[in-house]
């Protein structure tokens, strides 16, 4: 630390009054914002950033940097007034542009700006995602950095705060100090726990944190606070009750002033009683320097190889692919307790220092794998495919925040057999592929899934691999190329009257159906659409062309947003196709694989007999 | 209570051993399955069954049983082995159909069961949902009914357990009890918190719960718990230490055991040592009869009533749409603490004893709406679209549990403005279209808002409305009639060379570039598709032959799985269709609505040149 640039206590104050009247300007400039939830955090901030945040404004960059989130997105007039007074961005551009149309100090803070990790906005995120930075501070980086956030009282209503809290715990990270700013008024009206600190701290402390009760106005209390946060021994809660709105008397602890800027007139008395506008500029504590990163080794993995026709699990595949590009340092995993499952264990075995057991809390799982990515890690988070779904919004917020991470979904569709619908994947197709930015791949057999395991380290966003529980054969060689957004012609006769598309389980079942219409002299065309996003549009002309527009396509999924519809958005342009579109359409049950693909409508039979009426033009 | 039919205390030992025996033989006979996880919580299931659960198996659907929900879905054998016992299905059932093809003995409890509320085997849902029941008994039933839940010790891992714990304590659920089968193993080793009785205990007491540690296999103290819990004066956790697979040494609190059906060589060895097959039955305890619900009243709702080319917000005709419905006794209310927003406040200001505020707690929104719903209510529950993405999973689990709620979503898509992404419903369209059973409904104007809340109000299955924050001109005559299913046909020239569709604020962006193709000579029909599931397909099939198969489709929402997706899908099978597809494509900023539909290329000026490039045939 550079004692030198440190603020006397009156300067800080000074410097929070900086932070409200800009936080005041910038959103009655807009027009909307949230200034009542800026004001009751500006102390806060200025002790933080002025004697603790130990950061290099000119390189963001940095690995030595401490890590600043704003848990509580929607405090962006705070954070960007903040971005101004250490002279990373302009009083110009916070006051002209925030919230307009091509700025990047948007409405909530995404990573268009260089200092913000990751997008917030959806409340309770920001805290997960920090302990997955915590992690690879603490138990991969092994460097001194903190990381810091500034939470609301409201999102601690979200179960997400409880999982983050207790891996926090669990994993005894004490570089990490969330602070909460307990201004007791939600969005339209008091919280649950208004100011009932004590219920705060019992919780937080029996989830394993330590917690320190302060007043949130108090510099001194604050500057105390974060001092001992530093030092603390596991993770720290500052719970600091502050007064919504604070600064501006006529709107302090208020109810209906959530989520509303100041008019005009308001704003002018308010910056007034405040000092006026100032351009102080604020030099907080810097990092040491540390040593930079080590290049990961460029070799190649080893990936696992497979013999044609044997019957492998495209999960088990994963599983040994992931654990041969695991000799890359920067691949880490991580499970939400299933691994044996997912086959993420085999990575585990191999590289237990690596691997972050992220029990049942598959929210977690996801912000955590985002969190290591924002420290450079090549994370890949699995868990059964239907479970994904629990963490939707937080991978919804990885494509805003245009995180590169791989989700691997095991157990998809029908295909699983006895356990049931609760089980089954057969939204995530859907559902990932609405994520902005997202791949979706859904390889039918081992030696694909080992490929496109390689080809996913370096992708960037959100990647998506759909993995089976059963067995099937494989189908390729191990020297086949597996590009993303390809495809594979499984099967042509040159003279092919139908093409049948289908991906994982269904590619086999499209083959079975293949032979039956061969031997009813059918020409059949056999495509394995393994990138369902992005899709081989080339691939499904060529179909089109030769086969007079005629396409059975077949997915293990319900009928919505899923392969079927991947194909009909790719060739919406295009007249001269039909597409019989086969899908799960009922509610399965148990039974045996086959049985409930059968009952489905996807097994080998009906894509024969769609395939047939197709061709023969019987609908 | 019956006391005559209450088992001694070795009858109730006895009990526990057949459902052991029964745990093992249909689990053995399935071939898979989770006897350990069953075993372990058979006497806390002896001890309930006979001495404190008040159920008339001869009447689930009676108001006045107790409920037994199985959070831990999973210990289906231990489930289905006590319905044996109290003679709800027969031995022959259990044993040959558990795990079979058409068994409504699925691996995972569901409503296929008339004794099962819910589905569950998505671990930390079912104390969510049981909160909902509980809040309806104690809230609004005004009946003695207890809600006795099952969960594992693996599943407080999620954090919704503590979402729904937090909620139950803040409406203090003294009829709810939750068991928690503390067996120290999850499915790939120890659990986060093994025997750590304490730390739990404290979590439960902060979170406002009373909390009951005992051993799980001493029928006395299980008993004594039980006891304790009804007369509770707020909701309570007993905290069962347990050994997974207690009974069959060979294999209790063993690793590797999870999920794993016994061999049957093992299996008989087992059922020898636990005394062989029983048949015994089990007469617990009778609800006290209670008065029949009374009929709701069948007077339609004066719904409120716009004038045409006003200008509405959609979310604001919800409001005051569903404060209008509520004047039926059975419609109640939840929201996630933006009822302001939503406009879900209407409502409670109306209503105040049939709304519930959920906090920020998505997940905990949902799961009190399907467990309103078990107890015959019609919840309608709100939030943003954004955020309804938090409790996908529960949303997916509501569609195999065929429960009837509406859910709500506000400020959908680019158009909200300035907010910016996180707060954008952009992907809620493919999300919620691909849940089983669902209904999407995305009205363009206050008027078919409202009229689509009346009919909500009674249809089935997971219902979900998609609401604009903006206001936008009436379009309706307030006699108009809007089935489910149906859309609307906004303007036709008779002699159209182009059909363009649209829903919620898109319909309005068509009929903009409708006239500036008029005044080109153009003519073109624009069609509002409110109903994006299911779709009117006669509509659009009409549209095809009208207009020589040229579609402009436009839609605020992702291209993946939405609108485009509905009428690809629709059209799949048909050949001659050409649709030129608008979405959001990028990632949004902030901005104003016109400059961010502009942006993404869904505002009139777009469609107007994608219509007149399809009409001109220049691509």
């Amino acid at each position: 630390m550079e004692a030198e640039r440190m603020l006397h206590a009156e300067e800080v104050g000074e410097l929070a009054d900086q932070l409200r009247v800009d936080t005041i300007r910038c959103s009655t400039r807009a027009g909307s914002g949230h200034p009542t939830s800026s004001l009751s955090a500006a102390d806060l901030l200025a002790v933080l950033i002025s004697r603790h945040l130990r950061y290099d404004w000119t390189n963001p960059r940095s690995r030595a940097n401490d890590h600043l989130i704003f848990s509580k997105g929607h405090a962006s007039p705070l954070l960007y007034a903040v971005f101004k007074a250490v002279g990373a961005i302009s009083d110009e551009e916070l006051v002209d542009t925030y919230r307009q149309f091509g700025s990047r100090l948007q409405g909530h803070p995404t990573p268009a700006l260089p200092w913000v990790d990751v997008a917030t906005g959806s409340l309770g995120q920001g805290l997960p995602v920090a302990v997955g930075i915590a992690l690879a501070g603490q138990h991969l980086d092994h460097l001194p950095f903190h990381v810091w956030v500034l939470c609301g009282d409201s999102e601690t209503a979200e179960g997400s705060i409880w999982e983050a809290l207790d891996k926090a715990g669990h994993y005894g990270l004490r570089n990490l100090t969330a602070i909460v700013d307990v201004n007791r008024l939600g969005q339209r009206g008091p919280t649950e726990l208004e100011w009932d600190l004590d219920t705060y701290r019992r919780r937080i402390e029996a989830f394993g944190c330590q917690a320190l009760v302060i007043d949130g106005h108090d510099l001194a209390a604050i500057d105390d606070a974060l001092s001992r946060a530093r030092q603390a021994t596991g993770p720290t809660v500052v719970l600091a009750r502050t007064v919504k709105g604070k600064g501006v008397p006529e709107i302090e602890n208020q109810p209906d002033w959530h989520g509303k800027s100041l008019k005009p007139d308001q704003a002018e008395r308010a910056v007034a009683a405040l000092g006026g506008v100032r351009q102080t500029r604020v030099s907080g504590p810097r990092p040491e320097p540390v040593p930079p990163v080590p290049t990961p080794t460029a070799a190649p993995p080893a990936l696992p190889r497979y013999d044609r026709g044997t019957k492998v699990a495209t999960r088990n595949a994963y599983g040994e692919a992931l654990r041969a590009v695991g000799a890359r340092p920067d691949v880490v995993a991580l499970d939400g307790e299933v691994s044996d499952s997912t086959r993420a264990d085999r990575f585990a075995e191999a590289y237990p220092e690596r691997f972050f057991e992220m029990f049942i809390s598959e929210q977690q799982l996801v912000a955590a794998a985002v969190g290591l990515q924002v420290r450079g890690y090549r994370p890949f988070a699995s868990s059964f495919a239907a479970f994904l779904s629990r963490a939707y919004d937080f991978i919804r917020m990885a494509g805003i925040s245009r995180a590169d991470i791989v989700l691997s979904g095991s157990h998809a569709g029908v295909e699983i057999g006895a356990d049931g619908p609760s089980q089954m994947g057969l939204e995530d197709l859907a559902a990932l592929r609405a994520v902005h930015g997202s791949t979706v791949l859904y390889p039918s057999d081992a030696v694909s899934c080992a490929a496109l395991v390689a080809r996913m380290v370096d992708h960037r966003g959100v990647t998506y691999l759909r993995t089976t529980r059963g067995a099937h054969p494989v189908l390729y060689d191990n020297d086949d190329s597996f590009p993303i957004g390809g495809s594979k012609l499984l099967r042509t006769g040159g003279d092919d009257q139908v093409a049948l598309v289908g991906a994982g389980v269904t590619a086999h079942n499209c083959l079975a159906a293949a032979d039956r219409l061969a031997g009813e002299g059918i020409g059949t065309r056999v495509i394995d659409l393994y990138s369902v996003k992005p899709v081989d549009r080339d691939r499904l002309l060529d179909a089109v062309r030769a086969t007079g527009g005629r396409l059975v396509v077949v997915e293990d999924h319900y009928p919505e947003g899923g392969l079927g519809s991947a194909v009909l958005e790719a060739l919406a342009d295009l007249a001269e196709v039909r597409v019989t579109h086969l899908a799960v359409r009922g509610l399965p049950t148990s039974g045996t694989p086959a049985e409930l693909m059968d009952q489905a409508g996807i097994g080998p039979e009906a894509i024969t007999r769609a395939a047939r009426a197709l061709v023969s033009g019987s609908r």
